[in-house]
């Protein structure tokens, strides 16, 4: 999984049909440290984050294993909301 | 997910028979800013999107779970239109 | 799908046997122009491919969507071969 | 796979709930020599891997062919931890 | 498929049971003229590959389509040796 940022939203209407309630998210990648990396994706949100929360992304098909990605055509998903993570004894990031 | 934009459209004639009647078109990526990124890929197309205009595409075996693109040999394909996207407050994009 | 060229073959004797009787091709990525970008794949070839002709790349799971590579440990497959393709209305490749 | 090591722990409370219980690990990718390529993956751990250890990760949807992380969406698994590599009969790592 | 030469071996005591009797090796990438990337992976070994053997590495799912990695967490396998290659009429490599 990958450390990400939600920065924003995505809105599309036509789309594939199983895509319909779907919220799509725009993650940015972030380092180690927390720092955005410059790249990005979009992401379908299976946890109810919102904005400026640090996430977890699982990509391909890994994507599709959640309640709410379950055979849709989605290789990104935000399967969990990160509290804090620590390198060693210190602490990068809390919530 | 990836935003891209349509820019082309690839023609084969010789090809796996599950293709047939699948359109090929050609997407460069942009990024959070909607700039094109310099890279591309060739997508599928699930929901008939046309020239110029900004699409989600799937990857990976994502890329199947259309009704469109079930069970074909497709690793990236055109699932949704996209309307608008923001980062924060900001609109970025809009069609 | 990836554009490619098909610019060599590669010969292996000793192999998995489901990989028995399958063609494999060397494959340089090009560009949406065209050009070569450097990078390159070893792709089985589903389509009769000869030298020198454009094609389409599938990767992934996705490589194993054909007659010819089902359930094979093939990561990559020639599933078109390419006519022409264009961006807007130019015809940026013709066969 | 690739090699790496475990650097630190992520915590998320909020989170799919097919992932409770699985323990999250920030791995540092390392080079052939076991220098940090300054590239990074959170990983679910399989085998109980500790602090510093050197350890493997595979990715994609191989990640979830473990008893721990079966049907959950995860793209990352540490499925070893390394005793030792070498080149030619050089030893490059031990533990 | 990806070009690859066999540098060295990985040793693993403490792994995913399925993984037992596995042999990993170290595989670093090779171009299309034989050279060395600088990239490498870590690829179970189906055929018998030893060391300096030119081989040929399938990732990703298709990594578990042979009889020694099925339902593994296993993303890079060795499913063949190389005994040549060419670019166009000209040979590049030769066992």
């Amino acid at each position: 999984m990958n450390l990400g940022k939600v920065v924003g939203t995505v809105v599309a209407t036509r789309k594939e049909t199983s895509m319909d309630g779907l919220k799509l998210m725009l993650v940015r990648y972030v380092d180690i440290e927390g720092k955005e990396t410059g790249s990005h994706v979009v992401a379908a949100d299976a946890v109810g984050a919102g904005p400026e929360e640090m996430v977890l992304v699982a990509s391909g098909s890994s994507a599709r294993q959640t309640l709410a990605t379950d055979k849709r055509p989605v290789d990104a998903v935000i399967m969990a909301i990160v509290d804090d993570w620590s390198i060693g004894e210190e602490i990068k990031y809390k919530k």
